[in-house]
């Protein structure tokens, strides 16, 4: 599939959900504002909407470029005309995630009843939220069913709720480079980034909008999750002990591999609220798709659409033997449920650079997942 | 093995050396202490001596009971009467490294130069460094030879550097859990750890001796290290997704895995020093024993006696791969290297927990190590 053209200048678009969000906890949130993009059109029969879900530290702005910047949107090499996910036969929806800070309501929001931002007073949200966000935002938009949901990591997560949550209302689930929940050296990882942003003194309990911020946290922070990104070989080549000058100083970074670091996680401290990357890491942790049915067999029965799941084989964040075991659960409980694995040395990254693989194997799931179809033999496509 | 008797009460002992210590990179400390501990006696031949080197957090303190304190040593399952390193056959020592804060000269020492702690004006040391403050206190004891070097983690690092840095002094060589040198990946996780600790603004550029200190630094950087010496597996199987509280605050630990990381970088904060860290870490991350001679197997052709490698299967902080890779390169180097894998769960720590399986291949390994001697069948013991 050769390089295609860009959907080209888009904008972000935001809805304000006139009755409260009742939360999966139970609690309310009132004024919730909605930033999403689309790409592509609506047809008539408003059935081609295809929703795109995002990690961690991403948004609404998918595919395709911002006035003035000079970056893309985060998956455009999949999303456009032409591409895995083809703006010319589908209506791409993407929203930013409940608690997030691209634009939908979140920590750094203001809290109407306090006169300042939410803070740590915001209440905790779950990839359930996110999705019944999601689903509220097609109310509005006046699409009943999507032909599918589609995403990478905490972007699976929310396409694979959305067959719990909504089963009637998804036609298709392609789900990368995720799980169903997060096991212990899973949490860990991310309680150690949060951990490094509460014990940073600027973070001030969660209220820290009108000082610096956590900003030496949340790169940290940043830095112990692009290890986790990366594959062990995968980094070896890329760095491998590498010295990228003499530092100024003993503990300055020193080798390629810090300063790269180094800079994902400066870099990162520009663009993300460090209170944003609390609540988001929770709601990962906390996912557990089995956990109201009691088994993810129990939970993916209601749901009778196609199941895509794809992993590759050097993430070490989310193994391939995650996937495997929700695609076994989606099957005993009678679903439709195709595994692929694609060997990459790029770790979890892949989802994002191995679009030249990942891509035709997404066109031809969307293409032959509406109920009653066949796969393609399309799908055979090499993906060792 | 059944489980022997400690060797019972020890006490730390300490030698300032005369001459000012010339360190790798040309730099000279003037009267450094060395602190070290020694088990069992020494023979008329004086050959039995067995050099036991520590790891990142470990210190002199190897094996018996300092008086009132409740824990022994932190190889005392190893080491002991009738144990893997018996001390009725053998003179056991362990030494504090240099740079660390276990009673040898270290940044929290007082830089009489400056009338003040070194901090961060101590020059940076290396894992050849450590080693010769041994050979040093060798010198000392009227020792000319070991009868053999051990070491687990970087206690391995060491054990390998007597090889290159005094091949005639060191009869034999076992590696534990250990590397050559350290890969991208093992530099990332020291490199964030460094971060965390650098970034605390209670570090003041290494110069906290009156202050607090950076101790949430320091607990998030061992956190992280916490992470990489327990396997997937082992950790989903100690912690699972258990929830241990409820959590009193939003984003206070709840997970089993989560409060367990905690206590570790807490307790660890109140006896370790955060610049020893520093200093420590990046002695790890700048060994490289085939740096100097051009390749591995230049590096250890001058040594001349049997070298024993142990890898654990889940260790995937010191993975296999990289022991063998020594072991081979030592026997290109026509050199007798020996490499177990020992199956098991425990990651990295490991080395620490599987004493009932590498405790007797130690003990078979020293019994046999002499020139001239030959491996024992006690060596095929199963360590599948």
């Amino acid at each position: 599939m050769p390089n295609q053209p860009s959907i080209g200048l888009v904008k972000t678009q935001y809805h304000t959900l006139a009755a409260p969000l009742i939360l999966q906890n139970g609690e309310a949130l009132t004024g919730v504002r909605i930033a999403y993009e689309t790409y592509g059109g609506l047809n008539a029969a408003r059935d081609n909407a295809v929703l795109v879900c995002h990690a961690l530290s991403g948004d609404a702005h998918a595919a395709g470029y911002h006035a003035e910047a000079a970056k893309p949107g985060w998956w455009d090499m999949m999303i456009g005309p032409g591409k895995g996910i083809d703006t010319e036969r589908y209506f791409v929806i993407c929203v930013n995630v409940i608690g997030g800070c691209g634009g939908t309501t979140g920590p750094s929001s203001l809290n109407p009843s306090a006169g300042r931002p939410f803070g740590s007073d915001f209440p905790l949200i779950t990839v359930a939220d996110m999705v019944q966000v999601q689903a509220l935002l097609l109310d509005h938009l006046g699409i009943d069913r999507l032909h599918a949901a589609a995403g990478g990591s905490m972007g699976g997560m929310q396409a694979l709720q959305w067959a719990v949550s909504f089963p009637e209302r998804v036609g298709s689930i392609a789900a990368i480079a995720t799980c169903h929940r997060h096991g212990a050296q899973q949490i860990a990882f991310n309680e150690v980034g949060r951990r490094a942003i509460t014990a940073d003194p600027e973070w001030r309990g969660g209220h820290y909008y009108e000082g610096n911020g956590p900003s030496h946290g949340l790169a940290v922070a940043r830095m112990i999750g692009h290890i986790t990104y990366l594959s062990e070989i995968g980094m070896m080549a890329k760095f491998g002990r590498r010295v990228r000058r003499t530092a100024e100083d003993k503990f300055a970074p020193a080798y390629e591999v810090e300063t790269y670091l180094t800079y994902q996680g400066e870099s990162f401290v520009q663009r993300f609220d460090a209170n944003s990357y609390l609540y988001i890491t929770k709601a990962l942790d906390t996912f557990d798709l089995a956990a109201e049915s009691g088994s993810l067999e129990a939970a993916l029965r209601p749901y009778k659409g196609r199941i895509l799941l794809v992993s590759f084989s050097s993430d070490w964040l989310y193994p391939p033997a995650q996937a495997k075991e929700i695609a076994r659960a989606a099957r005993r409980a009678g679903g439709d449920a195709t595994y692929c694995e694609i060997q990459s040395d790029y770790g979890h990254d892949a989802f994002l650079l191995e679009n030249g693989r990942l891509a035709p194997l997404v066109a031809g799931f969307l293409a032959h997942s509406t109920p009653g179809g066949t796969l393609s033999p399309d799908l055979s496509y090499p993906v060792s």
